[in-house]
C-alpha cells in the first residue's frame, strides 16, 4: 500500500487539504484509499457506492461543502451534493450544516466539518454501547448470536459503525457467539464490507444469503436482529437496506428482538411516515450481473429499489447515541 | 449445437438407450444436452444440480434405475439413486417405484420410466390450466402481475413445469400483464433458467433480488405468487427452494394469494408435518462464490440451507395435477 494509504485509517478523512476515502466497491479485494479534490469525483465516489452508509455519506457530504468552496458555482456544486443520493437523509442534513458556515470562510468550514466526523466517531463509539446494554436487556448477558444486514460497521460511519458497532462492543467483551451476516443482494455489502470488517476483529462469523434468514431465525439460529437505517420518520418507520422489511417480518414471525441503530442524525422528523421516504431505483445493472459478471439471459430488465420501509410497529427498539425508543411498545421519537 | 442436442428437446429425456438430459448449469450461456449412460454419472448430475427440480429429479432417479440394470451391484446402484438428493420426496418414490418392476426386465423397468415421464408431461398441463383457473378465482379475470421464485419450468420437469406452467398458461391467454422473478440465491435459479425460459416463450418479465419481494408485495407490485415445492407434508407444509418462506410472510402481510403449484408425486402422506422434512445444507462453496468468482473475504465460513418449509396456514392453495387445496381456508389433504 502506498505511503499516503498507509496513513489513512478512518473510512473517510480529510488529509492533506482533501477527502480521503477507502474506496468499497475494491474491498474485500483490494484496500485503496481515494484521494478526492473536487465535488464532481466525490458525487460520483458516493453515487458509485466508494463510499456508503448513511453517516459516511453524511460526512462525505460535510466534506464535499468543504471542497465546493473551490468550484466555480458555489451554489450549483451544494446542490449537486445534496441530491447525490435521495434515500439517506445525513447528506441533505450534513451539507446544509457545513453551508450554512460557508460565508464565514474557508476555515470555519472545514471547522464544521471536521466537527461533523468527530461527532460522528464519538455517537459510534456511544451507539455500540447502548446498543449493547439493550441487547442484555432483550436477551440476557449470555453469549449473544446476533443477525445482521448490509454493512454498519465503521466503513459505514467513520469508525466503529452502528449496528456492527454493538456486534464489536459485544465482542470486545468476550459476548459475541456468532455473527450471521446477511450476503446483501444485489451489491453483496454484507458478503464484501462485513465479513472483511469482522474478519479484521477477529469475530466469529459465518455468511448467508438473504432469502435464507426467515428459516434461520425459525429456526432459533439467532437471538437478536441488529440493522443500522437510512432515514427514520417522525413515526419510527425505517428505511435501510432492500431486505430489512423481510428480516423483520422474520424476525417477528419467530419472536426474536428486531433492533435498529442509527445516528440521531438519521432520524427526519420532517418525514411523518415512512410511506413518505423516497426510494431509490437504482436500475437493472446491478441485479442482472456481479463483478462484471453477467448471471441472466442478455436484454433481461430488473426492477431494484435499493431500500424498503420497516414499518415502526415490526421494530422492537431503535438505539441511537442518545437514547433508546421501544417502537414496537407503543414508544414514539 | 451438435445433432444429438438438436433431437433432444425436453429437459429429461431417454434417447439412444441413455439419458439425455440440459445441462442446467451452463445455462443460459450454453444450451449443452448430456447423454449419460450409468448411474455414477447421473448421481453426479443430480448433486451438481445438472438436473433439478423435484419432478425432473424423480424422472432422472426412474431412468437411473433402467441404467442401473447395466451396473455390477444393482441394489447399491439404486441405493445411491435414492439418497442423491434428501429433501424432494419425488426422487425415491420413481426409484422405488421403477425398482420394483426390475424383476421383470429391462423393457418393463424402461416401460415404468417411460410412463412416469409422460405422467409428468400431462400433470404439467392439468396444473397449469388448473393453475390458471384457481388465479382467476383469486385475482379476478384480468391481465395478471405474478412473482416466482427458483425455477418450476420446463426445465425442473420434462416440459412447461409446475407454477411456470400456470405463468405460461396464462401468457398463452394474454393475460400476463408481468412475472416477477426472484433471483433465488445462491444458484440464481430465477435469474439463470426462469429468466431464459420466460424469454424463449417471449413472456414479458423484470428480475428481482430475493430481498426486495416483501416490499415490492406491500408496494401492491403483484396480484399473486406461484410457487413449486420440493415436499409436501400431510398438513400442507411444503418445503421448498431456500426464501419460499420469507416470501409467504411478504405475501401474509400484503394480503396477496400464495398458490403452491405441485404434482401428486410431490406429496408426502409418510411426513405428518414440515417439522419433520430433512433440510439438505449445501456447504458455503455456493455461497461465498459465484461462477467460480469469489465475493467474500477467503475463510469465509456460511450456513447455506437449500430449502425452507413454509406452513400451510401462509399457504392460500395447493394446485395439483388433480386437485386444489385450500390450505390456508383449513382445508388438509
Amino acid at each position: 500500500m502506498c505511503a499516503y494509504c498507509d496513513r489513512v485509517t478512518r473510512t473517510i478523512d480529510w488529509v492533506d487539504g482533501a477527502v480521503a476515502l477507502i474506496d468499497q466497491t475494491r474491498l474485500p479485494d483490494e484496500l485503496i484509499v481515494l484521494r478526492v479534490e473536487d465535488v464532481p469525483t466525490l458525487v460520483d465516489s458516493i453515487q458509485r457506492l466508494a463510499v456508503r452508509g448513511a453517516p459516511a455519506i453524511g460526512v462525505a457530504g460535510a466534506f464535499g461543502v468543504v471542497l465546493a468552496l473551490s468550484e466555480a458555482n458555489f451554489p450549483a456544486a451544494v446542490q449537486e451534493l445534496r441530491n447525490a443520493r435521495p434515500t439517506a437523509v445525513n447528506l441533505a442534513r450534513m451539507v446544509d450544516r457545513v453551508a450554512a458556515r460557508a460565508g464565514e470562510g474557508f476555515e470555519a468550514a472545514l471547522g464544521e466539518a471536521l466537527a461533523i466526523r468527530d461527532e460522528e466517531i464519538a455517537a459510534s463509539r456511544l451507539m455500540g454501547e447502548r446498543g449493547a446494554e439493550v441487547v442484555d436487556q432483550l436477551v440476557g448477558d449470555g453469549r449473544v448470536r446476533a443477525m445482521t444486514i448490509c454493512n454498519t460497521g465503521g466503513l459505514a460511519t467513520v469508525e466503529r459503525g452502528t449496528a456492527l458497532a454493538v456486534i464489536q462492543t459485544l465482542h470486545e467483551a468476550g459476548r459475541l457467539e456468532e455473527a450471521l451476516v446477511l450476503e446483501t443482494r444485489p451489491l453483496l455489502q454484507g458478503a464484501r464490507l462485513t465479513a472483511w470488517e469482522l474478519q479484521r476483529l477477529g469475530a466469529p462469523y459465518r455468511l448467508v444469503v438473504d432469502a435464507a434468514a426467515p428459516s434461520l431465525l425459525a429456526r432459533g439460529a439467532a437471538d437478536v436482529i441488529l440493522t443500522g437505517a437510512d432515514r427514520v420518520a417522525a413515526n419510527g418507520d425505517t428505511a435501510n437496506k432492500i431486505g430489512t422489511f423481510g428480516l423483520a417480518l422474520g424476525a417477528r414471525h419467530a419472536d426474536v428482538p428486531f433492533v435498529v441503530v442509527a445516528p440521531e442524525s438519521t432520524l427526519d422528523a420532517a418525514t411523518p411516515t415512512g410511506a413518505e421516504i423516497e426510494i431509490e431505483d437504482r436500475g437493472a445493472e446491478e441485479v442482472v450481473s456481479l463483478k462484471g459478471v453477467a448471471i441472466a439471459p442478455e436484454g433481461t430488465a430488473a426492477v431494484n429499489p435499493a431500500f424498503d420501509v420497516t414499518p415502526c410497529e415490526l421494530i422492537t427498539a431503535l438505539v441511537t447515541e442518545r437514547r433508546v425508543v421501544r417502537l414496537s411498545g407503543g414508544e414514539r421519537l
